[in-house]
């Protein structure tokens, strides 16, 4: 399907708490370089300059607090709510998405943690599922050696790590794509990300050149990375 | 086999050139912050207090720039060899093999680029060779969502990555089962890593818990990492 002009949405999952970070915050208002997580998320998913509606899932009773966080990043011509989230990520992802304008006809899917993800990355995934792709993820080819052990820790395979992808977010969807995913899939089925439902439907899950700036803010040494990496873009 | 007091043997294929840092120069030359690649790894190798006898397998005609790395950070206790690389990291591992002094027992071998790996990583490695594993690995639980991918970029499975472990250095074998596999190994049998040598010859390797700090410098984001690393440790 090719979409002319399309009405892109932005979901941000964003009601997990900075636990492993060692904070007592929403990880989203954990600050790093200055300013908090979401933010930097705003700021990189307005920047790329095809959104415009974001959904953002706040922790229970921190909705008002991340509402103010929209007030100073975001511009007029960009549409913003916040709800409440649920116990699992994709409860989040799921009640964002019933709060999504009716003119949306595509939505991304984008981890607050990913907090540098470059703007541009934004961008490519939009074009992709513009071009004809139901859901376009993100991907990098993966650097580790990986191997699949059993639960004495010994060794069973060495898996082929040459057709695998490290995925990231943005992920984008066709609208009616993810919202038939998300209907079809159990209630208490487990994902780890939006793209794994939609495959169960049967659509095409399209991978594109991740970038190694998307990465997930999770453990404290992810914070230096990120310190680190504000402080060369400010510079240069 | 327990082994009472065991002569341990490090090895660092270094063999490799720093093109995807954007350097000429050999990688374990690299600086970062203020001090070699190769260096920073010797450091830890030596910090372990676990090693007696190191072989570096050098870039043909860098042998004695490496060699002059050794004078500034090796203490008189261990012995230290430079030996030629080969083509691939493997044939860079066999000639430093071939390298050993007589006396050692247990042989780790050790990516200089994982150069800020703490050195209680080390230990921890020989203590399960010497406990009466064959050959152990360190890994990290997979943090990304996987995805196998078909030659269009199109998704085809996505791996359970809860059996998955990213495997890092240090390394360590029994020092007969190291040299048995790669007697056992076809020259031209690619190897990712030394443990899937001694896989293919039916010995378990065992995982035990990696380091987040023990991750490749492969590319300038990584520098930018081990150079916040070294700051932070520099002012902890």
């Amino acid at each position: 399907m090719e979409v002319a002009v399309a009405e892109v949405g932005l979901i941000i999952p964003a009601a997990g708490m900075g636990t492993r970070l060692g904070s007592e915050l929403p990880k989203a208002l954990h600050a790093i370089g200055g300013t908090t997580v979401l933010a930097h998320a705003l700021r990189a998913g307005v920047g790329s300059g095809t959104v415009s509606s974001i959904v953002i899932a706040a922790p229970s009773r921190w909705e008002t607090r991340i509402h103010e966080q929209l007030e100073y990043e975001l511009p007029d011509t960009v549409e913003a709510r916040v709800v409440e989230g649920g116990e699992r990520r994709q409860d989040s992802v799921r009640r964002a998405m019933d709060a999504l304008p009716g003119n949306i006809d595509i939505v991304l899917v984008h981890d607050a943690a990913r907090c540098l993800t470059p703007p541009a990355l934004f961008g490519d995934v939009v074009s992709a599922v513009a071009g004809g792709h139901d859901a376009v993820v993100p991907g990098l080819p993966v650097v580790d050696t990986l191997r699949e052990v059993d639960d004495r820790g010994v060794v069973v395979r060495t898996p082929d790590r040459t057709v695998l992808r490290a995925v990231q977010t943005p992920q984008g969807f066709r609208r009616e794509v993810l919202e038939d995913a998300y209907r079809a899939a159990a209630p208490d089925e487990p994902a780890t990300d939006d793209a794994s439902l939609v495959e169960r439907t049967g659509h095409q899950v399209h991978i594109v050149p991740g970038h190694s700036e998307a990465f997930k803010v999770t453990h404290p040494l992810d914070v230096l990375l990120a310190e680190a990496l504000l402080a060369r873009r400010a510079s240069s």
